[in-house]
Order: C-alpha cells, then structure tokens, then sequence
C-alpha cells in the first residue's frame, strides 16, 4: 500500500506525478530530455541503461516499463534485456555500450567509484565526452526515480502484457503530458 | 580532475549545467520547485533534508553549498547544520523534521528501506502526505544530484567564504538560471 494517499487506479511513478503535477513537470522533461532527445546514444541504448540501473536498484515498476521501452526499440527484443540485467558484459550489445553500461554501474553504488580507468575503457571504444555524461546523468537519475517510486511505496502491476503497452507508449510517444484540450464551448465540465 | 572536458572555472554541478544546458533546465528546474517553491516545509528546512543526504553520499560540493544555503535561512546558524549531519536526533530541530529526516535517511539507502512506521511517526508530528511526498522526492532527487556531480569527478572548492557566498545567493535567487538578455539593436554579434 502507497505511504500517501494516491489514485487507485495509477501506478507507479504516474501516480505521483498526478499527486504532485508541479514536480512531474520538470522529472518528465528531465527523462524526455535524457532518453529521448538529440544524441549519439540512440534511444534503446539510453532505455537498456535505465533499465539495468533500475534493476540493481531492484525498482519492479521502473525496470520493466523501462525495459518494455528498451524491447521496443529493439524491434521486440526482450531476451536482449534479460541477457543485459543478467551480465551485459556477455550480451549482445557493442562494445562502447558494455563499457558505458559499467559505468552506470558503479554510479547506482555512488558517484565516487567511477574510475579513470572505466572511463578510459569507454573512450577506447569511441565514447565522447557527451555519452559520458549523459551515461552518468541517466543512472544519476534513475537512482532518483527508483528511490522516488520504492520510497513512497506506489503499487506496479503484474501483467507483463501491460508492460510491453506501457513501454510502446514511452518508445513512441515519450515522457512529455500533453496538456488536456480545452474544454468545448457548450459543454457541461464533470 | 573532471572525467570529461569541463570549464576549469565553474565548480560541482555548475561546470555541468555549463556543460549540458539541455538537462540543465530541468535539473535546475527541479531544485526550484522542491527547495523553493510554496510549500508548508520552510526553504531552510528542505535545505536541511538536502544537506543531510547530501553529507550522507559524502558530496562535498553539494553538501558544502546546500549547507550554506540552509544556515543563510537558519539566520547564520552554521552549528545547526553541523548537528544535524551529526546526529539530527538531538539538533534543536522540531519532532516533524526530525521524524523527516529519518525517512530522507532511509530514501538515501534506498527506496525499499522506508516503513510504515517511519511514515506513521511523521505524522504522529503532524507531517501531512505533501511533506511526506516531497521529503522522499528531496532526498531521492539529492541522490541524484550527488552522483551527477561525483560521477563525473567535478572538482570542489575548499574556501568556506566561496560556500557561504554561494549558499546565500541559492537561499536568496533561486535555482533558474535568466536567460540572458537579448543583444541590443546595432551591436555586433561576438
């Protein structure tokens, strides 16, 4: 049962940013920014870091809508974010992208125990400066939504079907709420 | 020495807003509306949460600066924030933050640790859902902010003047960043 009191039907983070719509303004711009805007990474690559950070993070809600994202980038992929969490050093990912995934890695344990030596290890596989931070900005936060989703005690569904929904969703349509229409003229508010 | 390419006179996170203004605006946007904006917790009590989690993942730069900006509210007291990250549980602080600080302890562990009874005994103080809310999200979002700035290997300043400085100047402007204002008609483009 959530800490606080929020929308039954709601889960997870959704939630509470209709809990509190003057905080989900700027944490959805951040994920959209992050995951979704210009970069190098494409947006899979940034989905699968989310995902992997948010499972050493054990957050059910965030590791499998992130995943479901990451499977749908992936073309329907989901053996490839099973093989990630389980040891990405032997998944099928590229090389920059195992060297980047290790570097998510010790930020979800703390900021201090990223090495010169791991980020070296990214450099020779062809990460700029950009993917670097970005790398360490995406597990940064997702340390924060993982604490933010678990800390409150939200509920996550069970159904995987509506995962892979969920995740389509944030693949397609991204982390910005569109704001509700105006109401019609004429109309009766509920 | 910063794991990537950063402006050698912008300290901590500000060398990385400098950095990335894309994920700046939001990160900065964040700090506004839960530190600063209308809330029933005082700005001087948020700073307290985020110094306390910030001195827990050990973040010079953060907790070094949100100090400042808490003891600029606490009219000066600089022995309160040093008791508070001592031992909150004895600091001349009321039994609402204290029981607050006690669930930002527990969010700085992670999300999972919270319980029942952390939640019952802030509002046996009379903590409502929004400080609840927002207290988790404080010390989650500080959780972040921490690993951003270490993960990256930002470098600090060690003058305690340059902290209160910048502590009063957070406590008394903000964290949104003006937009900087429009050349004048007839200048020259740089």
């Amino acid at each position: 049962m959530p800490h606080i009191k929020l929308s039954d039907e709601l889960p997870g983070i959704v939630g509470l940013f209709a809990f509190r719509p003057e905080t989900a303004k700027p944490l959805r711009a951040l994920a959209e920014v992050l995951l979704r805007g210009p970069s190098t990474l494409t947006p899979g690559e940034r989905e699968l870091i989310a995902t992997y950070v948010s499972s050493r993070n054990d957050c059910h809600f965030c590791l499998t809508s992130h995943g479901a994202a990451a499977a749908h980038h992936f073309g329907g992929n989901e053996q490839l974010i099973v093989d990630v969490k389980q040891n990405f050093e032997v998944a099928r990912v590229s090389a920059k992208l195992k060297a980047l995934l290790a570097i998510a890695g010790k930020v979800q344990q703390g900021g201090k125990n990223v090495t010169p030596a791991d980020v070296e290890r990214a450099r020779q596989q062809g990460a700029t400066d950009l993917e670097i931070h970005d790398t360490v900005l995406i597990a940064a936060a997702f340390c924060m939504y993982n604490r933010y989703v678990d800390g409150l005690g939200t509920w996550a569904p069970h159904d995987p079907h509506l995962y892979r929904q969920m995740g389509a969703g944030m693949a397609e349509k991204g982390y910005i709420k569109a704001d509700p229409p105006p109401a019609k003229v004429g109309t009766t508010a509920a």
